[in-house]
Parts: structure tokens; C-alpha cells; sequence
């Protein structure tokens, strides 16, 4: 009989950017890393967001041994309330980490049912046939981990999302020497992040990041500053706690998920606040400009976040004035160009001053820091793992360059089955994967077929025709009548809506005379003859729905 | 009696990003400086384009004498048909301009009833009481000029879109020299495209660009090339034709606009095409691979284009094969990186390789391209144009620099008045101004509302509630029915629509013992009743339409 081989099942991480979700699956074990929800595509019409279809890991329950977390953020730990709603098995992560999950189950009312595990770096996880180490990392969020996933096939290192960060604000640098230490032993693949493939040379500390704060603190004294940034970016806001107190300054920090992430930062001991520096946001009027400090989120241009009702004068508490510096310590992701624009605009005709870039560094490992891994760990195969296509592509070459053969290197696609061991790797097969869209309450009813319909109602509108007909003689005794929605023509004086009011009568009238009495027909001749007249006359398409009754 | 002063209104061209459009007004004259249309901000669902609403020269049409129009692009000449439709004056513009307004006005069957006069660099022409001059200028495309606008009130420079290349691919360089000439006879106000003002340096050549394709085609020789890139960009086309020819390959023109401007500034003499060397995209297949370049248009990830069609698998006449080499020879607009990444991924997951950073330069003057007119020109007043807010606001950093008075610079927005003349300038008032959308046939039919209509449609769907009432006793005949669109939603076996019918019937039962006969009433019940339900099951707001019919 054939040995078993360690097989690796990427089920929403690739296709769908920013979903995280890994199957390891050896005989009778799997274990799930990283288990993440993403944001609507622009033609999700209406959906607020978007997680894995798990049913690969449904059909094998039995052997779903547990989710290993690597760091906080959505795209690795939005869609576990999801999932562990499907399979209830224990998840694994740091302490910064279940912190953050901690939070969401209690929105979910799933503190009880959910088992959860603090890790320590370090620590090993037994979990059937395999052992998972955590591994000390850099992100742009305290606590992030590596996993060094061992299985009778071999040992694979994930780097999760990392960046090489020597001089960190909080805690330690990532722990190079252990993956040195692993590469020295034998590393079947190694999965590194992909974001920042395509960017040369080295991503810079955090701490970089604090000198430039510094300065601007140091050249603004009289003005209120404003900062906005990622609510979980833990040790930037640190950062600009720093300066705040040194410049001798309070914080407000304002916007739901900013207060959230913080507070939970500052109960687990990620952040240090000195006394009497925090004030409620109640308590700015009491203080004069110069001695504030807001930290808020909408750094993404995020319409209903803190920073965008400020720009669009609709905060409550906070009307932006010409003696405000507004500081943007971010970089807006891909998609998010022209909202960030639309804001720094506003805020600069509101008489502001802005600064917003060169306020923020990568938490993305760039292609130096990608080769300083590849050269520690040395793995036999390459999986590149966290992009777009073309960032895995980005990675590929990199790997290539750095003597990995080629045939070693595998961009995965979302729910391909790559199976390997020491002797041979291969894609083999496919499991089913696909984006369940939530939208409030209904999880995955919402499906293609409601998507054209609401991208055809968006574009072009509708257009109702109604009709009560006699049982019997199918004779019109009501209608029709027209209603529309999202569609309008004006002509002059003359109405549209009269005129295909009458050219519905004369279909009507058609129908009659050829004794057409079958509903399904009656409603096609009267899509027909309305969407060529108003195609004729607008050149558009709006959807058009007859419904008849009968009495 | 006071002396008369020059207003200069910007009428679409500030707010609305990429609508140029200015009114010069001087007593009795008024000539009008370009005519764009915009593309439809992510919110204006179903509109093709947007125009300005140009109700202020409607209401002056007896003073408008001409409009002048700097370049062919689009955001300077789209509105022209629409806008001549409402005042018909002569357009003045230079040669290729003129060809491809020709184009948009042969379209709209318009080239009887519009005037429109080629004019020559250094020409002069005289509208009431104006004088224009045409300077040459580079840009992005061929034959963009300056215009020196000479009033009774002083002399105003419009440097339309520019950059400073001082090896231009085809034709002569900027006119430094009549900058300089016309700064020292003295200029009152400077217009001065703002686009790049927040980049530092000067902007590339177009011909180093020339130099980078050369190294693609010696590098890619046993490759298929398709280069994409702006349609308008002529002098791009130019050089991959070049690059075509000196390595022996023949030259397909792809892509509805690219074939449309490239033979108008083929007959015009902007473009020189060798011979036996362009040929029809159906004689690709009797060409090797190695021996063909593809000029394409979809370099800005167009749905639609040649490019997207093909990265999509649904080009009819190319499939994109591991052989290809796909060259952008371009930068994504703000907005559109998104849909140029997708592009990108799909054709590198088809096996091509894809080349899209570093083979474009902007078409726009960098700073020190922008303190070189400041210093050449030496206006008294400076109004930056041609770009958002923050760019403007840029410039107005430039040019206090230079030693512009900080009360002598204006950021104009739409509508404003700027009053000017060597003693003073203010922004004296306002007129009416706005975005007229095209939707289909419509121009300016579709409104808030509609749009509004056609947003709460995309997010949630709609449910329609039909019922038909005996008239007289408004008993229920038939119904309610309720028919829904775009919104679904799935409770194991339950059917949410089987239990909103009863819920209706309730609501109707309701009305018959409450006496309630008023249709609008009726409406509201079954409106606020569905509404609450549909909200409490699904949190969800779907739009509620019902309608009554009466027999």
C-alpha cells in the first residue's frame, strides 16, 4: 500500500482575497488554519460580507481536530462565528488574539459553546496526527504567529501575514533563528505571505513611523490633531499615544471598532496608557485645541466611520475647523483610492490641514524579507500563499531565484487539493469551495440569480404592469396599469408611461382576438412589446415584471 | 461709474473632476474655454456620462461668442454635441482636436449645423471683446495648446492639460519662449493645470517611454505582444508601431476607440504607419505569433474593452495564450486599480506573462514643471485648475512659493464668480450650476430620486404587494399576491413569503373591520406591516411597492 501523503486545501483564501482558510488534512486528521471572512466585491450588491463555503470540512467532521488563528485580523478570524456555528471544534491562538475572538463570539452569544486556547510562542498543539507550533512574528497587529505545522509527511512553516520588524515598539522581534533552526532540520514547503512580492528591498519598523509623528507633533503645538488609523493597528495607536503625552497632550479615541480593539489591548496589557492622558469624548470641550489628541478610525475612507462624518460635518461631537491638523497614518487598500481622496478633499475645503502619506509602513514582509525567509527555512517545496495572483506570481520568482525548482512551486487556487510528502508534490483534484454572502440576517441565501436581478434594478430600474383578468373569459377587468421604480423619461409635455399604456391595451387587445389565454404567453407578449418601446424610445432596459390576477 | 471687471466661472470643472468648462465674461462678451463630460461617480447607478448644466450661458446666450477648446480629450470636448444642441456657436480648436470633435459631432448628426474653425499655433482670433491666442503646449496627446485670453481687463494664460517634454515624439516642444514673452508684457492671472502638483520633479518625456518598449520587443522576441494603452494617446501608438517595425512585426489596431482615433490622426498626419504594416485583426492567423503586435484599447480595466474581453476569455478574435507577452503601457486613474489588478491576475493565471508598471509617463507637469510657468508667466493672480481639491490646493502651495501674494491666489469652486482686474480680485457671488446625467437617450432626466430608487433596489430588492378590491364595498377579490425581486431569503422549509401573505391577509381583514377604504391608507398598513415583519426576520429593507386594482 502506498504511504499517505499531507495534503493542503486552501477553501477561500486564494480566489476570494482576503478570506484565510487552509484545510492540513492527513488520514483521519485535519486541522483548519486561520478561518477568515472578506468584504463585498463592488457587484455584491447589497451584501455586507462574505465567508467560506465550508462544505468540505461538513462532509469530513469527524475529522476536524481544530483552527489554528495566526493573528487578529478580520480576513483570518472574521467567519469563525460562521464556521464554528457548522463545526464546533477548539480554536488555538495567541492571547492578543482570542482577546479580539473573544469579542465576536460574544456578539454571536457563543462564549459558552466555543472552546478556545491561549498559546504561548513556543508552545506545541497536539491535534490527531499532527503538531503545531507557534512561532513569533512581526504584523501590523501585536501577537501575530507563525505555525510550524509537523506531520508524519514532514514539516510545513506558515509565516501567517508577517513583516521582519528588528526593532519593534512592543515585545519581540520575529524569531529568525527558530526558522533557521527548522530550516536546519528539513522543511517540506514552506507558505509565506505574498502581499508585498512585487515591492523591493525592506519593510520598515513600526517604529520609523513614531520619528515621523514626533516631528509632525513637534512642528503643529497650536493646532488639534487628529490621527486616523487601523483600529487594530495596537502598537501605532501606541505610538501616537507616545507623542500625545510627550507634547503634553490628552486622547480621545473615537469610532466603535477603535474603542473596541483598544480597550481590549489595554485590559490584555498591549498598550500603555499613562495616567490622566485618556478623556471621554465628552470632556474636548473642556480642553483647549492644542492639548487634544483624537484617534479615530476611517483611515479606508469608510463612509459611516468616525473620520468620513467628520469630513461630511455629520459628527456629533467633533465639527473639523480651520486650526485642525488631520494626519492619516495608513495607505488606502486597493478599492479604497478614491473614498480616501473624497475625504482629504473635504477636509482641506473645510480649511484643515492634512497630511497623509509617508504617516505609515507596510505590516507585509517586501521581496528582501521574503528571500531572508526562504533562505532560513530552505523548504523543499514553495507555496506562496496571502495575494492576488499576481503577487503569488511576484513570490514564485522570488522562490525560483533563490533555488527552488520550479516544478516545486505550487500557486494554489481555492479548493485545489495539493498532496505531497518527501518524494513528490501534485495538485490532485479539487474540493468544492465557493462565497457564501451574508446579508443581514440570511447567511448564503442570497445567491447569483438576486445579484443580476439587483445589478439589473440598479442600472436601468422597473417597470410593473398589473392586470386583473375574468376566470373564464380571460377578459380584462382591470389595468393594465404601470408602475416604475428607478426609471424615468421625460418627453416635453407627452408621457411615456400614457403611451405604453396605450400599446399595452392594443397587446392586450391582440391576445383577445388570438384567444391567448395561457399566463406565461400573455406575460411575454406584454415584456415584449413594452421592452421594444421603451428600448425604441430611451435606449434602455429597465426589468419588467406583468403580474395578473383573476376574479 | 466703475470700471468693468472680468469674471472668470468655472461651470463644472472643480467639483465634478475631468468636466472642464469656463466662462469668460467681459460686458457683453462671453467665451467659453473647453467642454468635457465626466463618468458617472460609483453612486450614479445605470448613468452612462455626466454634463454640465449650463444654465448660465442659456440665460446669456446673446453674449456667448465661441467656445475654445484646448485638447481632445474627453473631459474637454465630450459635452460638446450636447451643450451646441442648447447654444450653437463656433468651437475653435487645432487640427487633430478638430478631427476628432468631428468624429462626436458626426455621431450626433451634427456637422451641418456646428461651426467649427482649425486654428494654428501663434493665431489669433477675436470674439467680442476678447482676443485668443493658441500656444503650443505637450500633453498626453497631440496638438494641445495654452490659450492667452487678452481682455480689457489684462491678459489671462489657461494652460489647459500640459506637460514640459522637451523632446517631444512628434512635433515642436512646449513654447517656453512665449511664456516668457507674454510674462514680460505682463499677465493678470495664470490658470495652470494642477494634476500632478503634489509630485515632486519633472515629468518623464514621452519618448523615454520609446526607450523602454524597445527593450520589451528585444527581450520578447519569440513572443506574441499586445500592448494596451489610451486610445487618444497618439504619440504612444506611435512608438509601438515604431518598435513594431524595427523588429519586423506586423501591427493590429484593436478596440472600438483605439481604431476610431487612430485612423482620424492616421488621415490627419499624426501618426505615420509604414507601409506593410498594418493589417486586419482577421489576417492575425496567417501571422506567427512572433511576427504580430497588438495595439489594444482596455489598459484602464474597461468591463467592455478589447483588453478585458480578452483577459476574460471572451475575445472573438484573440485567446490569450502562455506565448503572450501583455504589455499596460499606462497607470490606473485613481478608481480604477481595482479593475486593472483583476486584469492583470486573469491573464497571468492564463500563462501570459504581464508587464504593467514603468512603460507610461504622465501626461501632466510635475512641480518644478509647474514653478517653471509660475516663473516664466509671473501672474499677479493665481487660480489653479484641473484637478481635486488637494491638487489645487498643492499648487496654491507652488505658487506662494514663488512669491504669488497668499490673498492673490484662488481655489474656484464651480459656480464661482472670481471678479478680476489689475487692481483687485474677489469671488463676487455665484450662478447655477450642477450635473446633468445621460442615461440612454435621457439627458437630465434622471434625478435624486430616481438614483435613490435605484440604490435602495441594488442593496435590497424589492417586494410588490398586488391585490384587486370590489369597488364599492372594497372587499378582496383577489390577492395580495407578492411578487419579489433581488431579495430572497431561505428558512429551512418555512417560506417567508407564505407567512408574509398571512400576515397581509391579517393587515387586509384589519382595514375591511376598521372601515378603512382610502387606498393611500391601505397602502401604508401593508407597507409598514410587511415592512416590519420582512425587518424582524431578515434584518432587511427591501422597497415595499403595493398596488390595488379595482374591478
Amino acid at each position: 500500500m502506498a504511504e499517505s501523503k499531507l495534503k493542503i486545501i486552501p477553501l477561500g483564501g486564494l480566489e476570494q482575497i482576503g478570506m484565510n482558510i487552509t484545510a492540513f488534512e492527513y488520514e483521519d486528521s485535519i486541522i483548519v488554519v486561520d478561518c477568515g471572512l472578506s468584504f463585498p466585491e463592488d457587484d455584491m450588491l447589497g451584501i455586507d460580507l462574505v465567508i467560506p463555503d465550508i462544505s468540505y470540512l461538513k462532509e469530513h467532521q469527524d475529522k476536524v481536530k481544530g483552527i489554528f488563528i495566526t493573528h487578529g485580523h478580520e480576513d483570518h478570524i472574521g467567519a469563525i462565528p460562521y464556521v464554528l456555528k457548522e463545526i464546533n471544534v477548539p480554536v488555538y491562538a495567541t492571547k492578543l488574539t482570542i482577546g479580539i475572538i473573544e469579542h465576536k463570539l460574544k456578539e454571536h452569544e457563543m462564549m459558552r459553546t466555543v472552546k478556545r486556547k491561549v498559546v504561548k510562542y513556543g508552545q506545541h498543539i497536539n491535534l490527531g496526527c499532527f503538531r503545531v507550533e507557534f512561532i513569533k512574528t512581526n504584523h501590523s497587529i501585536q501577537d501575530a504567529a507563525a505555525l510550524a505545522i509537523y506531520s508524519p509527511a514532514g514539516i510545513v512553516v506558515h509565516t501567517g501575514d508577517f513583516k521582519v520588524d528588528y526593532t519593534p515598539v512592543f515585545g519581540d522581534a520575529i524569531d529568525l533563528q527558530r526558522f533557521g533552526e527548522l530550516g536546519k532540520k528539513g522543511v517540506l514547503a514552506l507558505m509565506c505571505d505574498s502581499t508585498n512580492a512585487e515591492r523591493a528591498g525592506f519593510t520598515m519598523s513600526e517604529k520609523t513611523v513614531g520619528k515621523v509623528l514626533d516631528t509632525i507633533f513637534s512642528d503643529h503645538k497650536h493646532e488639534r490633531i487628529i490621527v486616523s488609523t487601523f483600529a487594530s493597528n495596537v502598537d501605532r495607536v501606541q505610538q501616537i499615544i507616545n507623542c500625545a503625552y510627550n507634547y503634553g497632550r490628552k486622547v480621545v479615541i473615537e469610532g466603535r471598532s477603535m474603542v473596541n480593539i483598544i480597550s481590549t489591548a489595554m485590559e490584555l496589557g498591549y498598550i500603555h496608557m499613562p495616567e490622566h492622558t485618556l478623556i471621554d469624548i465628552e470632556q474636548l470641550k473642556d480642553y483647549p485645541d492644542e492639548l487634544m489628541v483624537l484617534i479615530t478610525t476611517g483611515s479606508q475612507g469608510e463612509s459611516m466611520a468616525a473620520l468620513s462624518r467628520m469630513a461630511n460635518g455629520v459628527h456629533r461631537k467633533v465639527t473639523i475647523k480651520p486650526n485642525d491638523l488631520i494626519v492619516l497614518s495608513s495607505s488606502p487598500i486597493p478599492g479604497n483610492e478614491k473614498a480616501v481622496t473624497k475625504i482629504i478633499n473635504e477636509l482641506f475645503r473645510k480649511g484643515a490641514e492634512v497630511i497623509f502619506q509617508d504617516v505609515h509602513v507596510s505590516g507585509h514582509a517586501c521581496a528582501e524579507d521574503i528571500k531572508l525567509i526562504y533562505s532560513l527555512v530552505h523548504p523543499k517545496y514553495a507555496i506562496p500563499v496571502h495575494g492576488e495572483y499576481k503577487h503569488l506570481k511576484a513570490q514564485a520568482r522570488l522562490a525560483e531565484e533563490l533555488g527552488v525548482a520550479k516544478e516545486n512551486i505550487f500557486l494554489l487556487s481555492s479548493g485545489d487539493v495539493l498532496e505531497l510528502d518527501e518524494d513528490s508534490a501534485r495538485i490532485n483534484g479539487r474540493v468544492h469551495v465557493g462565497d457564501v454572502m451574508v446579508d443581514g440576517l440570511g447567511v448564503g441565501d442570497v445567491g447569483n440569480i438576486v445579484l443580476r436581478d439587483r445589478q439589473h434594478l440598479a442600472e436601468e430600474g422597473i417597470i410593473i404592469v398589473v392586470l386583473t383578468l375574468e376566470s373564464g373569459t380571460g377578459q380584462v377587468l382591470a389595468g393594465p396599469d404601470i408602475v416604475s421604480r428607478g426609471f424615468v423619461y421625460v418627453r416635453g409635455s407627452e408621457s411615456l408611461m400614457e403611451e405604453a399604456r396605450h400599446i399595452l391595451d392594443g397587446t392586450m387587445q391582440n391576445c383577445m382576438d388570438k384567444h391567448i389565454t395561457d399566463w406565461g404567453k400573455i406575460k411575454t407578449e406584454i415584456k415584449d412589446a413594452l421592452g421594444d418601446f421603451v428600448w425604441k424610445e430611451t435606449k434602455r432596459r429597465p426589468m419588467i415584471i406583468p403580474i395578473i390576477m383573476e376574479v
